[in-house]
């Protein structure tokens, strides 16, 4: 039998993960024998375990040690990290290791380094001159990068679930329905943004066009304008309607105000594209008095960032849009490290972009009239984001309505 | 060949009317000629058309002009209509017309006379004593009844497109969408509530349980003790949700201020129905002192009418429910006829139920957070119906908070 | 300090029983020593502890049991259950105890005895003469039965998940997603069909009119004729189409070969429903030679019981149709605690009405192109139901091709 | 009064062209006269219509020839269009025209040309010394265009509803519904496929992912090898989960075969993009022997053309994928004008980029298990798309099953 003592600790009883290691192991077909076992009983305590794990071969210990590392279990005796030099430009040495969303750490040269800009599906380089530790994409990856392979010397950190307080992000099942109290779980993102607000911290919205279609858009503007909104994430259709509806009064050709179609108004975003084109840019259309109002006003005016990403389906596009997905994949790459949280509307496209970029401990919520668009972000690995099934129209308004009349 | 004068008038261009004949008459292998086409043209103006409809045989002829019957032409050489006598309960001659729910007036002893109780589905039972039509379903045709069959004598006069003036229900497109500024629907379904209330209307309520759960009972309430509502048509589950939020907070177990799941909440509804057996009845309870507030509560107090119709998946259910849907159906008959609107929200059946039972005139919405409610609504007949695809939890307080601000 | 010993024992660890009754404790503001903790290491192993719970006071141990006790777990100290009166009929004594839908058994006269035709949402009515425990709804209650109350001597069982062989109920995430490998899916079903059929178990089918709309009524008909299906639970409108289709090839006026819209067709539903009125019922529709073919048909001529329970949106109904839906319940009652499996077609209402009567041991399929349909069956206890998004119209053709070819 | 001669002609009664003319003329508050009307009595049959138009001052005037040449009534009195030059890159003079969909001629010099490379929302560039029309969209006027503005000498041929036979795009309604009779819905594509097919017509299957997490990959494999599939348009996902299930066997970490997760699965993608980007590309990775079967296999095997657009939602992505947005399109449009049918599966994105470059004469087929998806693409001007709603995962089986036996 071939064996290797593992730790888990933490609060690995009640966030599941001690039954989930040995549950997985049995279903392996490996075993174990309890070393230690201690049990925190108070709130906060924390467990601890020891465990022997057995298997009939290596390859099979192997494969089960992988799978503890994921879950947060640590091989007890300590070996640095292995590293295989990378041959060719985007090419991986085989058994690389493929990084999830959850802070990590390494053991390289005796000691513990963080994992920085942690993303999921990602691997990990090391400078080995600055002994620094880089989570970094497929596509980043050059020709001599030493890369993390194999399972020793990884330490991963998933997120345990905090007992007694039930803030929004714990309260909700993550399973997306519509018939819950909605009015209360806009009060609790509410508290949560003011609460991040007060200390500082960031917030990201991820949107999607419908916002502007159904009549939301001056709500984000002033959210922007009045230092709700840390930073935006979106692609040329919801710039285009922005700016259509600024100039127009229309979204796709639809009276925002009125809910009425508008004559001929299905040629308004391409009259939009027109006006920031002669200008040269959105910011140029501002200064030149064109652009008087609305989210992209709002974010140049008030030095918040946005990231406007392309499209396949893009007409136009406006000159602000990075037309190349992986350039805006790594703008985007600038900001999300530092965001608190992420509040993504109606668009399962960027959802999903931001998702794949988010380390584990940003706050998300995803709000879509759709409970696909949530299923698919947590079959794409994203399960920490809260779905919230309603209408991005009603939606909006009532956040912000919550956010200034509570204060 | 075959022929038979037909008369089209009204706004027959642009509610389709009139190419809708004609293009009907040439799929089904007919002709036609204009014999007198007089178009309106300005705003009201009405259109004339007499055409002359040929066929090559009896039936197809018999065929076309039941087509068109639908659709509002009326042969111009009047008819009486022809009647069979019912052999058994429950039973029809061949050959029975069956009703749209559009206005209809049957050719009868040399004069025009309206089809009383319109409804979709049914048939056409003459009273020739008294002289008069009524529309009856095929469960309550009695042995011997005097039925129309064929298709001479009958005119039924479908809804018109009118010109101009934008109300909710000529602005939407049946389409239902999720991208529509939903704030200014709302605002235009509260204008068309006001104006229904101010002369003297009556507006009913259709509702599924998902108000309570969203945390809209207390709106639904006080839009019944205001006044605003003046029939409820809902099922056990609603009134049961109303209730258990009423005496425990909870709604399916979850507290309806919070939104957090209370221990042994799930059993609160039954505690509901517990508490209702008990006193004997909904309005006993409320005569106790047991139940104090809520949906069902306004209702009684306010001498609101409801319907509670049973269904198979019911709990208890409690004593007012009427078990018998066939028994529930004919109690919703007594009130739909006088309706002028009805709000339709989160529930697939009762709507579909209250659609079966509506006049073309009776003014829809059907609010709902899944788009496939409105188009199986749409593809049940009831295609009058204005599809609003959002969330009850925000549309319910939106709509109330617009209600009261305007006035 | 109030304290009480309790045990768990089965596939505790794995089955996330253990960890979730300890994180329960501790929520609820309660302690707990392990007293004795042996983990089952192979496969099939069973483990066992025995905890001693603590709280501060009485009423909070006691909720801390009854939180314990729908999770598994069994007081040590072993007392009778507590039997309190009803005072009147429909109505249930203060704290009752309210079931859950797995295998239950109480401690009645010093010993195990089991609660027979157990189902979620019911009480536990003992009869002292023949010492049998009864499940029965608030409905059902009388005055003078004796009913279980508090939570001694009450023992649940909740189902485990079984280690190693992976069937589709297990196999498969309860989160419902349409980006499953179909054919795989059906393939499962399949076996897990044949599997119960070789050991002469029952299969029931609760199905909506889709099947018939999308053309499939002829393959449920099959599967009802070679004895695949053993009940059907469905109402009225599948009935009619399915009759409408056998007469006249239409279901909801629709042709279900062509899929074309047949002229006046949408009549069709009232003539099946007329031709049924005249012969009496179903079975002597068949037995005049009217009826020939379709679900029902098999039904009848394969003695495949059948309840159609009635819902508010019924037109006609059918002579063979339950409009008193409790007593529709009743007649459901009947089959459901001998059923094995369970495949839910397209219909949300009779599903959950199914849902609500099954105790938890009977596999069960919910398919539906809705994937809010599947969510909500488990918002309402129906945990247990594994969900399949897929479209009903190829699904059933699918699966009857899988049970024929793989034979 | 300003006046103004417009001719329609061809199935105006049936295809709804003259009515819809009529009603936008008083609904705008213009006015008109019959000057001719010869209505086309046989099938095939075209009918006349000659209308002096008018209106209160030349604004209006010209407001309503604009919306009537939308709908293909052209102007009696002939002018030759006209052009205004663009000032500036990506920049159009004021009053452009703006085009639709549908077959377009200029008349210019005196006589009628086509406008080539017809697509929406684009603009029509004249070439004076070729005497060519042009369709170009704003990202790629130049400065120096002569660019067709006003609505003089602008001819658009709308698609006409063929009266008689039934294909599948006249037999479906454009409203979305998950209750059709799906096999017979497969059954006409089918036939509408082999006859394209037949006659050297070209099909373009536009695909999401979820065609191999459904299982389907070997099916559109199969329909790319034998033929029936002519281009691909599709994204980094498609090839990279098609890739992983030809060398893993997995489709986002989960077996295709069994639908079981398999361990670190979700690795795979990453592992089959860092085999691509060790070969240098698909292409090489087939050469290499690495690459043996599969969707992307079969392109490349039978000389099958495909687009693979960047998302910022990619992984990797794959070295074929064109990261450039706009670079994309432009690979797409060299393709969509020579394309007889589009199938559009499970995929808004490259369905919505799909239909906003294809010509109105195009069929095309979304199939999708989101009836919303349908619904948007309608919303953003492609009507004509037939969309059905079942679930990809069976539909591509069965139609291709279809395909086989009917030969």
């Amino acid at each position: 039998m071939y064996n290797r003592e593992v730790k888990l600790s933490g609060h690995i009883i009640d966030s599941l993960i001690l039954p989930k290691a040995l549950d997985r192991i049995l279903d392996m077909g490996g075993d174990f024998k309890f070393m230690e076992f201690t049990v925190g009983k108070l709130k906060g305590d924390i467990s601890h375990a020891k465990l022997l794990v057995e298997a009939s071969n290596e390859t099979l210990l192997g494969e089960i040690l992988d799978e503890l590392s994921e879950i947060g279990a640590v091989v007890v005796e300590l070996k640095d990290v292995e590293l295989l030099v990378s041959e060719k430009d985007k090419t991986l040495p085989a058994d690389f290791y493929s990084t999830t969303h959850h802070p990590t750490e390494i053991h390289y040269n005796g000691k513990w380094i963080t994992v920085e800009d942690i993303e999921m599906d990602c691997m990990i380089v090391v400078d080995k001159t600055a002994e620094r530790a880089l989570c970094r994409p497929i596509g980043q990856i050059n020709k001599g990068d030493h890369i993390v392979v194999g399972r020793d010397g990884i330490k991963v950190m998933p997120p345990e679930r905090p007992r007694g307080k039930q803030g929004v992000f714990e309260f909700m099942s993550s399973e997306a329905s519509s018939e819950k109290p909605i009015e209360s779980i806009i009060k609790k993102i509410a508290s949560e943004i003011k609460e991040i607000k007060k200390r500082g911290g960031k917030i990201a919205v991820v949107s999607g066009p419908a916002v502007v279609h159904t009549g939301s858009g001056p709500i984000l503007a002033s959210m922007i304008k009045e230092g709700i909104v840390d930073i935006i994430f979106a692609g040329n259709a919801l710039a285009t309607h922005d700016i259509e509806s600024a100039l127009y009064g229309t979204s796709l050709g639809t009276c925002v105000k009125t809910g009425e179609a508008v004559r001929r108004g299905h040629r308004h975003h391409i009259y939009a594209i027109n006006e920031i084109n002669k200008a040269g840019s959105i910011k140029e259309a501002i200064d030149k008095g064109v652009l008087k109002k609305g989210i992209m006003y709002e974010c140049i005016k008030n030095d918040v960032p946005y990231v406007l990403a392309g499209s396949i389906r893009d007409d136009g596009p406006l000159p602000d849009v990075i037309t190349d997905v992986i350039e805006a994949q790594e703008e985007m790459r600038k900001y999300v490290q530092d965001v608190d949280m992420v509040i993504m509307i109606s668009t399962m496209l960027h959802s999903i972009a931001t998702g794949n970029l988010l380390p584990s401990h940003v706050k998300s919520i995803c709000v879509d009239i759709n409970p696909a668009t949530v299923t698919k972000l947590s079959d794409r690995g994203s399960a920490q984001v809260v779905g919230i099934v309603t209408d991005v129209g009603t939606f909006l308004p009532m956040l912000y309505n919550e956010l200034k009349t509570e204060q």
